[in-house]
């Protein structure tokens, strides 16, 4: 078990009147205990109280480590494994909860624990696992690196004739001979008017000439996500708007990326950005928020909108990810992700946002 | 909305003594509207009443037909949509909710709805679901005659040289060629030693004669999923005992695969096929039960084991998939699914199950 982190998230319970809580994500579950389960429709859960009297309740059909740093409280299909949880939270005191903890235990546990009453407090990890420390950043760092490289290797396969499937279905390949254990998302890859559709599927679309093609990939390395988005000409640009439109995204993703430091308000970060776009004209078609929080997940509690006022604190990695999307013609996205440290920031991605034709 | 669906969800509840109950799995909202939507964190849900006052409860951020059959209840992020739902739900009788109901949203439910109390009757859905209609079936036929086309392709991809990766790296273009619209789950590939371990995922293991090559594979096309395994051995069998397993698994697979109709209990298909395992002396090697009932979801409620003392019913869909397993050594598994019709059974793959060395 991290007890630094672990004694941040009391912290946190203790600021909302809390002294107990059930972890059921298993992404939360790993952030403390370093340890990965899947469990399907079967109890996993870890309890963690301000007393001390930590306990983590795991069926034996998975394996773990001998030592995790907790007490382990094992079960078998037929045990009543919601008693052994129901025992051990604390009687007439409030208990907290994961938000995605479900009706099948959330019901049991009303029911039966004698807690005396029910709050969703995910925010209380949600905020800490928000700020990452020195290994998680190493870890992010790592696997950013890798989305740098492969981000290389996909443009070497935009070629006549090709399409937007055909190059997605090359790119896991790819992550793995660059030791990358996996996507973190399915690829998105998108051909000229595509590249305008929120979140286009690669689908049978043809390359040809005077497309943008819009690569927004990532990967995961030891359960840490990449994300990055860069746009591509294939052949030429076809008129001055595409390149204006193009320069327009590239000065916004600038914008954002030069007031990045601690203590900026992250709508002012989203505001940077749009106020780039919104003077070229292209306002109405930015149509979504300006990046979002990542780590163990891919989204992560945490954005970076017109409408958050919280400001960016040391430790935070999102994305910076402006775009103009001109339906039926055109697409353009570029994405870093960025890390906020203790007096400014730096850029993960390292990979040219320079306007490149491919030829 | 598929009323035909609905009335019998509905009698199910009423056997519960329920008159009403929020559906949220996605999944079992798609069976009744036949519209799925990722909702990600945002509210989803369908209420479905006795009285008729069913609604369904959708973030403007999703689009959706006109005519979903049920009446809309559209909200943005800045609405309370929760509001929304818990006007709706009746007071002071029981509501049911799926077990997967989020407590971010069975909270607010719990506190504010005026329900006189909170039931999983998820078992209502499942229920209904796992006896397919005449229309499911044809999905599911089609989807299994692709599969069993694709595992022919996939054979012929066993070459000298080749990693249990690299093949499987090939299988996704091969469904999409066969006009898949992609995997039902990660495929599985092994090799000699490695199909003797649960769940292996596909690594660099490199194959060599003798190795059996197993694969557990399947797609998706129209929302059905289809799951077949087949194992083959490469250049040769090593030695009688090989042979032996191969062909206890064919018989055990046959034999369960020949009492299937209505009325049969599940354990006792489990128990056909168990037995010609346990009589040929491998019994402790058959480590999991027989099958998993399965439709829009790969896993679905409902399994063919030991323990489970219910008849099989016309339109139960469900793999047979026995399996001998010698640590360090060889794994062999053989997987069909079947439908049980009005009078006895369809098996819905018909790729061969003869022991085939490939050259």
């Amino acid at each position: 078990m991290n007890t630094v982190r672990l004694e941040k998230i009391l912290d946190k319970l203790e600021k909302q009147n809390l002294s107990q809580m059930i972890i059921s994500d298993p992404a939360a579950i790993f952030y403390l205990t370093g340890r990965y389960i899947d469990p399907g429709e079967r109890l996993y859960a870890l309890y963690i109280s301000r007393s001390g009297r930590n306990r983590i309740f795991i069926n034996n059909l998975f394996t773990v480590p001998e030592d995790l740093g907790v007490e382990k409280v094992r079960f078998s299909d037929t045990d009543d494994s919601m008693a052994l949880l129901c025992d051990t939270v604390e009687k007439g005191v409030p208990l907290g909860v994961d938000k995605t903890f479900p009706a099948r235990f959330l019901i049991p546990v009303i029911n039966n624990s004698g807690a005396s009453d029910f709050r969703v407090s995910s925010i209380c990890v949600d905020e800490v696992r928000a700020c990452k420390d020195e290994e998680e950043r190493d870890f992010m760092r790592a696997v950013s690196a890798i989305n740098d490289k492969a981000m290389a290797r996909f443009r070497g396969l935009i070629k006549e004739g090709v399409t937007e499937e055909e190059l997605a279905s090359q790119m896991l390949a790819v992550y793995k001979e660059l030791w990358a254990d996996g996507f973190s998302f399915e690829p998105l890859v998108g051909f000229g008017a595509n590249c305008a559709m929120g979140h286009h599927g690669p689908d049978e679309t043809v390359l040809k000439p005077g497309d943008t093609v819009l690569f927004d990939v990532g990967c995961k390395k030891d359960n840490y996500c990449a994300d990055m988005t860069r746009t591509f000409f294939y052949k030429k640009v076809l008129s001055d708007k595409h390149r204006e439109i193009y320069e327009t995204v590239r000065q916004a993703n600038a914008a954002a990326e030069a007031i990045l430091k601690p203590g900026v308000p992250l709508c002012e970060v989203d505001r940077a950005a749009r106020s780039v776009i919104e003077k070229a004209g292209y306002g109405p078609n930015f149509t979504h928020r300006l990046g979002h929080f990542i780590g163990l997940e891919v989204h992560e509690y945490g954005d970076v909108s017109s409408a958050n006022e919280e400001t960016a604190k040391p430790g935070n990695i999102f994305s910076i990810e402006p775009g103009i999307y001109v339906e039926g013609e055109i697409g353009v996205r570029i994405e870093d992700l960025v890390l906020i440290t203790e007096d400014g920031c730096e850029i993960l991605n390292s990979y040219s946002k320079d306007l490149d034709i491919v030829e």
